[in-house]
C-alpha cells in the first residue's frame, strides 16, 4: 500500500523539519513492511507568493484532493508577507477548503523534557478545537476614517459545526479517562459562548459515562498552569483552542514540540498534519530547529492512517532522544536537527 | 479630607474580603492622618437580584456618580444567576456606564508567595486591557433552530478606544522600563486586529524612547509561562487582557491575589476597584477567603486618589504576611481571613 503524501514544507524551519520527519516516516514505513509513502513536495509558500502573487497555485486545493493526506511544515514570513495573508492564503485556506474541521492538539508530559512547571503532574490533555468558524472569520469590516474609525470583527458559530467538534471530544474521551472540559466565556461574550454552552450540554448529556465540566477561557488559562493533570479532553472554539494549545506547549517544555493535526473526520478529503510550532525565519536554515514537533506531528497522521501501534513506538522513539538528551538549542541541548533524527531513526530501527 | 467610597461587597467571597480591606485601609488613613474613607455599603449583587430581579438599582448608576470611587468585591451565583445577567446587570454594566474604559492589572513576583514557575525570574508585569468594547459586545444574536441554528457575536473596536487604551499604556510605559508588547492575533481575525495593529503603531510612533514589541495572544500566553521577565506594559483588547491577566495571576502563585482597577482616566465619573478572583461561592462563609486580592485592589484605589506612598507601604505588608508565612489555605497556609489582616494591620501599625 502508497500513502500519497502532498508535502508542503512551507516557510523558514518548515524546510529543515520536513525532510526530517519524512526520514523518520519512511524508516518506520520500511520497519512495518506493509506500506510506504510517496512524498510529492509542493513548494508553496511566501516564496511562492513573492514570485506568483498567491500563496499556492489557483487550482491548490483540487490539486491536494487528490492525495491521501497532507504534510505541512510551517507557513510565515511576517517581514515579507503580512500574516493574514500568509495564513489565509494557504493555512487556513486548505483548512476550510478542505473541510478540515475539527483540529487535535495533544499536550502530554514526555520524560526527558522539562516543564517550566514546578508541579505539572503526569498531565496528558488533549485540546479538540473547532477548526472551520467561530472566531476566525473573515466577516466584518473597518469603516470611516481618522478619529472615527471603527473596525469590526464578527465572529459565526453554526450548530453544525459546534456540535461536530463537540461530538468529536466526546467520542474522543470516551475512549480515554471519560472526562471532558468545555471551555467558553459566557460571561463576557453573550451570544456565541451561551450558544456553545447550550450545544455542549446537548451533545455531553447523550454521554452518560462521561464527567463533564464548563470553565471560561480566562480561568481555563490558568488552571493549565495550576493543575494541568486534572484534565483530559478538552474543547473549546477556534480562538480558544488555539489558545490553550500553545499553553499546552509551554507548559510541556516548548512549543517547538507540540504537534497537530486538522481532521477532515469524514475523509471525504485528505487531512493536514502541521506542528503548532511557526516557520521561526531567526533560526531557519542555521540546522538548530527543533525537529521533534514535526516527528510528533507524523505519529499524529501514522495514527489517522490507523497505524496507531506505529504512532506509539514513534512517540516512545522520542521520548528516548529526549531522555538521552539528544536535544537542539531550545531545549538547552545542542545536537543538530539532524542529530536528533539519526539518533531517533538508530534508536527505531534497534529497538 | 474625606474620600466617599461606594462599596459593593457583590457576592459569595466578596462580603467577607471587603471588609477587610477596609479595615487596613481605615488603619493608613488613620495613620496618615490626612485623610478618611466614608464607606457606604451597597447591598447590589445576586442577593439583590433574587430579590428584585434586577442586579442593582434602575438608578443605580446615578447612585454610584455621587461617590469619589468604587470599591468592588466580586459578583455572580451561577448556580442561581446565570453569569451573563449577573455580569452584565453589574459589572459589565458600571464599566460601561462610568465609563471605566481602561483596566488596570498587575502580575508581579512577590516575595513570600510560591509561583508555580520554576524561573519566574522578577516579574513585574502590568496588562492595560481595554475595558469598554472589543469582543465584549452586545451586538449579535442568534438565528433559525434546531440543526440550523446560528449564533453571531460581533466584535466592535473604535480607534479612539483603542487609542485611549494604548495611549494610557505608552504613558504608563514610559514612567516605567520603557518597554511595550501589543498583543493581537492579526493572523486569525483579519479585520479588528490588523486595526489594532495599526492603531499601536500610530500611537507608540509618538513614543521614541519605549522599546516596542508586538505578539500574537497564543503566542503571548506561552511567553507568560516561559518567560515573564521578559515584559513589563502589556497592552492587549477586552477579552485578551482578561485571560493574559488570569495567567498573571496563575504565575504569581494565586489568582486569589491580583488586583485590579477599572479606571475612568478623564475622572468624570468614579473608578472601580475590583480584584481578579470571582465570588468563589464554594468557599464562600467558611472564613478562609484569601483577603489579600481585595487588600492589593485597596492599593490601586490609594495610587489613584493619589497616595503612592501609603501604597507602597500596603503592599509591603502584604509581602510581609506572605513572608511571615501567614496564609490562607488556597497559599497553603492555615490562617483564617481575619488573621492575615489582622496580621497585616499589626505589621503596618508598628512599622
Ligand atoms: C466576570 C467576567 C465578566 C470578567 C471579565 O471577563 O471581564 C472577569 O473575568 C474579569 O476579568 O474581571
Ligand atoms: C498561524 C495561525 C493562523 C494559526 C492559528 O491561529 O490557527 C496558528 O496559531 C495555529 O495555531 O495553527
Amino acid at each position: 500500500k502508497t500513502y500519497r503524501i502532498a508535502t508542503i514544507p512551507g516557510d523558514g524551519i518548515g524546510k529543515e523539519v520536513v525532510p526530517e520527519a519524512m526520514r523518520v516516516l519512511d524508516a518506520l514505513a520500511q520497519l512495518d513492511g506493509g506500506f510506504q509513502f510517496e512524498w510529492d513536495i509542493l513548494p508553496w509558500g511566501c516564496d511562492y507568493y513573492l514570485e506568483h502573487g498567491e500563496m499556492m497555485p489557483e487550482d491548490g486545493l483540487e490539486i491536494l484532493k487528490k492525495y491521501d493526506q497532507i504534510f505541512l511544515g510551517a507557513v510565515g514570513l511576517p517581514e515579507l508577507v503580512p500574516d493574514h495573508i500568509s495564513l489565509w492564503g494557504l493555512l487556513i485556506k486548505i483548512r476550510r477548503g478542505l473541510k478540515q474541521q475539527i483540529n487535535v492538539r495533544p499536550a502530554k508530559l514526555l520524560q526527558g523534557l522539562e516543564s517550566p512547571l514546578k508541579n505539572p503532574g503526569n498531565f496528558d490533555i488533549v485540546v479538540v478545537r473547532e477548526n472551520s468558524e467561530g472566531e476566525y472569520s473573515d466577516s466584518g469590516g473597518r469603516m470611516h476614517s481618522g478619529s472615527d474609525e471603527i473596525a469590526i470583527q464578527n465572529a459565526v458559530f453554526t450548530r453544525k459545526g459546534t456540535e461536530r467538534a463537540i461530538a468529536y471530544a466526546c467520542e474522543l474521551a470516551s475512549k480515554r479517562s471519560k472526562k471532558i472540559t468545555s471551555v467558553t466565556k459566557s460571561n463576557g461574550l453573550s451570544h456565541s459562548m451561551p450558544f456553545w454552552d447550550d450545544v455542549f450540554h446537548d451533545v455531553v448529556s447523550k454521554y452518560d459515562e462521561l464527567q463533564q465540566s464548563s470553565a471560561h477561557i480566562d480561568a481555563m488559562a490558568a488552571y493549565m498552569i495550576m493543575k494541568p493533570a486534572e484534565y483530559d479532553v478538552v474543547v473549546a472554539s477556534n480562538l480558544f483552542g488555539d489558545i490553550l494549545t500553545d499553553i499546552g506547549g509551554a507548559i510541556m517544555g516548548s512549543i517547538g514540540i507540540a504537534p497537530a493535526a486538522n481532521l477532515n473526520v469524514e475523509r471525504e478529503y485528505p487531512s493536514m498534519f502541521e506542528p503548532v510550532h511557526g516557520s521561526a525565519p531567526d533560526i531557519a536554515g542555521l540546522g538548530v530547529a527543533n525537529p521533534l514537533g514535526q516527528i510528533w506531528t507524523g505519529k499524529l497522521m501514522l495514527d489517522f492512517l490507523g497505524h496507531e501501534q506505529l504512532g506509539e513506538k514513534l512517540l516512545s522513539a522520542i521520548e528516548y532522544t529526549l531522555k538521552s538528551n539528544i536535544k537542539t538549542k531550545d531545549l538547552k541541548g545542542s545536537a543538530t536537527t539532524t542529530e536528533v533524527t539519526d539518533a531517533l531513526i538508530a534508536y527505531l530501527k534497534q529497538s
